[in-house]
């Protein structure tokens, strides 16, 4: 299972899964540089490594893989993987490079673990999108294993980052989930306008001095191609803000 | 072994030494689409699979792999390989999107046939370099064997496009090869300039309306960096060229 270390309930749900489901269970912590625009996120994004060995420790874990950046990078490294319609639209659009980076980083793990299953969570919808379109594309024979998102009681998707939320930040930051729900609430008693369950979820956001929202989309669930019209078929409904200074993603699947 | 068939004495060489070192043989047969620019190119590839089969049946190869487009790139694939150095000078510079095309198909070909040992030959030098840089960057476990040029008695370098020689371009033709062979023998005597080395050559390609030389160039043998100067290490000499309608490539690697 690959990971950025700073393991939360979410990761901590896979690896529970992974530990039932496998004879042995390998979890990578690795910060990857090449998928962060910005060095300084790259820098600051939290780790702790300490918390999280003695998390793999009591779960169960056989191998943990903490490498530093030339074992997974060659000398003179220069492939670059990219997908140039999944990784390009949403986060993508957001975040230039970034899905070449997880794209590059995931495929050169899976060489190097070379496991039959590999689990992801559901909270980073187009990640593990891209993951499958590149496992399927390459031909590549480990399985991926998609995990639904964990959440807290209040429904705040759990993420590495929820840590850099201050306490009202993160209270404002519990109307990203909510507008995701109320929208798939709407959904669920018949609203299948695109538009309509998309401006739900933006009308539940509402302290904007907080709060600046990158993008709400609600698209093909496999092709992530924006919706316009009715939803016909599994939509991906998600968000993308700014809570204070950290940027905050999450999703609901609307199944038809 | 990957291949695009029409195999000659250059393919059975490395199909004997495979025979030699390996429990299985598997010989993959594909004309890839997307290592061609032109449709055209891809469709007047030279074919001759009833030929290629009996090859592979007097040598005892294991397994044929003759997929269709769809088994090599699946529905919807968009995953794109790229090196943007080795795969973007001399013949990559000549053909845009070539070496991402082969990248991509000997990738999926590899994870496919699952091989511990792959052969390539060094008449398709730049190949062979974007193919171990492919193989080590993304931390393949295939290991990729080179096998020497092989060449008609008076000095032709095999090659599938050879067929396509008129008796007069064919006499022509041996002019790349000489180029290259004075060349390397003005190197054994102690020329070190690399323009010097590269003039030898062009200066033996005489026939100007017959051939039409695209490059010659002589690079560092691994990051294929055109020298200047005098040779130091390793180079490799290499030399494109319009024999009449065909393209050939020829190249000697100058060890120093």
């Amino acid at each position: 299972m690959p990971t950025m270390g700073a393991l939360h309930e979410g990761h901590i749900s896979l690896l529970k899964r992974a530990r039932l489901e496998c004879d042995y269970v390998t979890v990578s912590i690795y910060v990857n540089p090449t998928q962060f625009e910005e060095q300084q996120a790259h820098e600051s994004y939290p780790r702790d490594l300490k918390n999280d060995l003695e998390l793999c420790n009591e779960i169960g874990v056989d191998f943990v893989f903490t490498p530093d950046n030339s074992e997974i990078y060659a000398k003179n490294d220069e492939t670059i993987v990219t997908l140039p319609r999944l990784g390009t639209v949403l986060e993508g659009a957001s975040r230039p490079g970034h899905f070449a980076g997880v794209a590059g980083v995931v495929l050169r793990l899976l060489n190097i673990v070379d496991a039959d299953r590999a689990y992801f969570g559901a909270k980073d919808a187009q990640q593990i999108r891209v993951i499958k379109r590149l496992v399927k594309d390459l031909h590549i024979s480990t399985a991926i294993i998609e995990c639904p998102t964990v959440r807290t009681s209040d429904g705040l998707a759990l993420s590495s980052r929820n840590v850099f939320l201050n306490p009202h930040e993160r209270i404002q930051a519990l109307s990203l989930s909510a507008g995701l729900f109320k929208a798939e609430q709407a959904f669920q008693i018949g609203e299948r306008s695109a538009r309509q369950l998309r401006r739900l979820v933006r009308s539940t956001i509402v302290d904007q001095d907080i709060i600046s929202i990158d993008y709400v989309s609600l698209a093909d669930s496999e092709t992530l191609a924006e919706l316009t019209g009715d939803v016909q078929n599994d939509a991906l409904l998600s968000i993308a803000a700014m809570v204070g200074s950290t940027r905050l993603i999450d999703n609901v699947v609307l199944v038809v």
